[in-house]
C-alpha cells in the first residue's frame, strides 16, 4: 500500500495499561482512516510519564507525517500531553486566552464554580493552533514537530470517546480528505459459517496467488470467518468491476459455508426478509437458552417480526409451554429429532407465528453420552406451508459458550436460507 | 510502582488498525499485570508487515525484559509473527513435531481432514520453548531476544481473545508471580448498580483523601461500577485488615447501589443461592428479549435451577403463553405494573417454578412515549409463598443496547436481593 501520508496513533493514560479501560480510540481512528483509503501505520499506548511520552512522540515524529495523540489533556496533574510536546518540539507553552473564555463560559453555563485547575486546559503549546471542542472544555491543538529532519504535525486530542470522535471528524478527516482524494479503494465482505479460518484461507490459496494485486485479508469475530477482498486503484468502475469479479470467485472458491456478503448481521438480514414478507418468528430454545432470542431482539424494531419465544430447559416446560408429547421426551429423549421437530411446531402453533426455530442439544460441560455427546444440537424450523425441517450438527466442543454461540448461529442462518429460498 | 520487570506488549495485524477489531487483548494483560502489583510499561499495535513487525520487536527488545505479542499466528499467509521473532533474534525456524500432532488431532477430533497450511502453525523461531494451547490450534512460544546488550524474553500468543487470556494466565503469570511474590498486595471488590462512576467517586472523595496509602480503582463494567481498594504492604494480616476496613466503609460511603462484593457475576450468586434453597426459577421477559435468560443460562450447570422462561413481544404471545389477561393489555397496556405482576404469575404458575421474574418496557428506539418513554421498565418478581413484588425503573436513554443492559441487571439484583433477604 502506499500512503499519501504516514499517520501514526500515540495514546497516553495509565489507565489503558493496568486494565480499567479499552483503547477504542485507535480503531476509531483506523475505520476513518480506512475508509478513505488510508492506513494508520501503527499505534503505541504510553503511560502518564514525562520521559516516555517525550521519547514515543520523538520516536513516532521521526517516521510520521501525522502523530494523532488521545488522553492527557485533562485539568488534573496527571494531564501533561501539551507540556510533553512542548518539550520535544523545544518550545515554550502559551496561555489561550479565547479557548479559556470557552472554558469559563461551559462552567457558567453549568451554573458551577470553575475549579482553578481549568485554566492547565487552556495552556497549551507556543506552536500550537487550536481546535475548538464543541462537546468539552479540553480543546485539541496541532503542534508541528520536526525530528531528525522529519516534519511531522502532532494532532492532540482528548480520550473521552466522543470528544475524541467530535475533533477528529471536525478537523482531522477533512483535512486528509483533501488530500487524499485522487486514491480508489473498494471493498468486499463475504461473511462464512462452519468452516475454519484454515480451511478457507487453503480453498483461496490459488485465488490469491493468481491475483497479487488484490489484498484478502481474514477475520476470525466466532463463529463467523469474515474475508475480506480489497482492490486499489485510480479508476473507480475498474476497481469495483474487479472486487466483484473476484468477490464472486472467491464466493464459489470457498463454497457453502458463505451465507452471505457485506456488513449486515444474520440477525439484521432475516428481519429485513421476512418484514418484506409480512411472515413472523418465534423460537423455542433448550440448549441455546435465550441466545437466538437475544439476538434477533437486539435489533431496533424486531417487534414487528418477532413474537416471542420459549426457553424450555426442563422437560415439563417443554410440555407445559410448547405441546412436545411426554411420551417423545421418555422414549427418545430432550435431545432428539423428535422433540426439535415437536418444539418448533408446538411454538409455531402456540404463539400462532408463520416461522419457529428450535433447538436443542448438549452445551455442556456436562451431560454428554457417547450418543449425545456434548456440541451435538438438532435444530428444526417450522415454517409458513411446508414440512417441517430437521438437521443435526455436531459442533466441536469448544466449551459452553463457543457452542451456543455456534448453534445459535447456525439456527438464524436456517431460517435465512429458508426464507429466502421459499421467496425465490 | 516500583517495577521488578519492564513489560511491553505488541499487538500485531491489520484489522486492529483499520478499525475492524477493537484490541482488548493489551487492557486484559494490563489488568492481569496491575493485580500483581506489576505495570505494563507500554504497548504498541503494527500492521502484518515484515519490516514493521522486525522493528518494534527490536526496538521493544531493546528497553524490556519481557515483550507480550498476540496475534499472527495463525495459518494464512499473512500470520508471519514468527518469521518475524526468528528474523530479529537472527537464528532459523524450527518444526515442532509434537505441536503439530496435537493440531492434527484437534482436526481429527473434529473429524475434519487437516488443510496442509496448518503446519505454519507448527513452524516456530528456532531457539523458541513451546507453549501448548488447549484451546486453539495455534501453540504459543517464548523466544530469547537480545538486542544491544538487553536480553528481553519475547512471549507470543494468538490474538483471539479466549486462546490468548488461556497462554496468558497458564504460562506468564505464573512465571512472573513468582519474581513478584515478595510483595503483599491485598484487593477488595465492591460491585455496584445504578450510580454514575463520577456520582460514586464523589462519594468516595473523603475516604481516598483520608487513606492516602490505600489506592481506590474505579472502572465501568457497564452496566456495573466496580471499585476495587487495594493495599500494598509487607504484612498480609496487616494489608487484610487494612482493606477489610477501608472496604466496609467505602460500601457505606456508597450506598445502596452497592450489590455485592467479589468477582461473582450476579447470576452465579442467584444460581448459588437458589440452588441451596432447592428453588427454581423462571423468566417472563418482555423488553429485555432473553437477555435474562441468556445470562442465566450461560452458568454451566444453570439446569438444575432455571426450568426455562418466554420472551413475549407480542400482546398475543403474553395472552397465550403466560396468560395475561387481555383486559389488562386494553385498559392499562403491556408496559405496566398490572402487565408485569401477570407476567410474573402466568410464568411461575405455568412452568411450575419457585420464583418467577418478569420484565416489560421500553427499550426504544422507538416506542416511546410522554406517558411511557423509553428507558421505562416494570419488573415484577412471583416468590414461593409470598406477595409478588413490583419495581418501576426509569433508565437513562443510553440507548436500545444499554438499556436493556441495564434492565437485565436490575432483574437479576431483584432475585438475589428477595432469594437472599427471604433466607435471613
Amino acid at each position: 500500500v502506499t500512503n499519501m501520508f504516514r499517520i501514526e496513533s500515540l495514546a497516553i493514560g495509565d489507565e489503558l495499561l493496568d486494565g480499567r479501560v479499552v483503547d477504542k480510540n485507535t480503531a476509531d481512528l483506523g475505520d476513518a482512516l480506512s475508509q478513505l483509503g488510508l492506513e494508520l501505520q501503527g499505534a503505541r499506548t504510553v503511560p502518564d510519564r514525562r520521559a516516555l511520552i517525550v521519547g514515543a512522540l520523538k520516536d513516532a515524529a521521526r517516521r510520521s507525517d501525522i502523530l494523532v495523540t488521545s488522553g492527557g489533556l485533562g485539568p488534573t496533574s496527571d494531564d501533561i500531553t501539551g507540556e510533553c510536546i512542548a518539550e520535544a518540539a523545544g518550545v515554550d507553552m502559551r496561555f489561550d486566552d479565547e479557548a479559556f473564555e470557552r472554558i469559563k463560559g461551559m462552567f457558567a453555563f453549568r451554573g458551577i464554580p470553575m475549579p482553578d485547575s481549568n485554566r492547565r486546559q487552556a495552556t497549551l503549546p507556543a506552536t500550537s493552533r487550536t481546535l475548538i471542542n464543541e462537546t468539552g472544555t479540553a480543546p485539541g491543538f496541532v503542534t508541528p514537530l520536526v525530528v531528525d529532519g522529519n516534519a511531522c504535525e502532532v494532532w492532540s486530542f482528548p480520550g473521552v470517546p466522543n470528544e475524541y470522535r467530535h475533533l477528529l471528524q471536525t478537523y482531522l478527516l477533512p483535512h486528509v480528505r483533501e488530500r487524499a482524494s485522487t486514491r480508489v479503494l473498494v471493498r468486499r465482505t463475504l461473511r462464512s459459517l462452519g468452516a475454519a479460518e484454515s480451511a478457507i484461507g487453503e480453498r483461496l490459496g490459488a485465488l490469491e496467488k493468481e491475483n497479487p494485486d488484490v489484498r484478502v485479508q481474514y477475520r476470525a469475530a466466532f463463529p463467523e470467518i469474515i474475508v475480506r477482498v480489497v482492490v486499489e486503484g485510480d479508476d473507480v468502475t475498474k476497481c469495483e468491476q474487479r472486487a466483484n469479479d473476484v468477490a464472486a470467485r472467491a464466493r464459489k472458491d470457498i463454497g457453502h459455508s458463505v451465507w452471505g456478503e457485506g456488513d449486515e448481521p444474520l440477525e439484521v438480514r432475516i428481519l429485513r426478509v421476512l418484514e418484506n414478507r409480512k411472515e413472523t418468528l418465534v423460537t423455542a430454545e433448550s440448549c441455546t437458552g435465550g441466545l437466538v432470542a437475544k439476538r434477533i431482539t437486539d435489533v431496533p424494531g424486531s417487534s414487528s417480526v418477532m413474537l416471542g419465544g420459549v426457553v424450555s430447559y426442563a422437560n415439563d416446560v417443554k410440555i407445559a409451554m410448547l405441546a412436545v408429547p411426554p411420551a417423545i421426551l421418555s422414549t427418545v429423549g430432550a435431545v432428539s429429532e423428535e422433540t426439535a421437530r415437536a418444539m418448533a411446531e408446538g411454538a409455531q402453533k402456540r404463539m400462532g407465528a408463520s416461522w419457529a426455530i428450535a433447538t436443542t442439544g448438549v452445551a455442556g460441560p456436562g451431560g454428554g453420552s457417547d450418543d449425545k455427546p456434548v456440541g451435538l444440537v438438532w435444530f428444526a424450523l417450522a415454517g409458513p406451508g411446508r414440512a417441517t425441517i430437521a438437521v443435526k450438527k455436531k459442533f466441536p466442543d469448544f466449551g459452553r459458550e463457543r457452542i451456543r454461540e455456534m448453534a445459535a448461529a447456525h439456527a438464524l442462518r436456517m431460517i435465512l436460507e429458508a426464507a429466502t429460498g421459499a421467496a425465490s
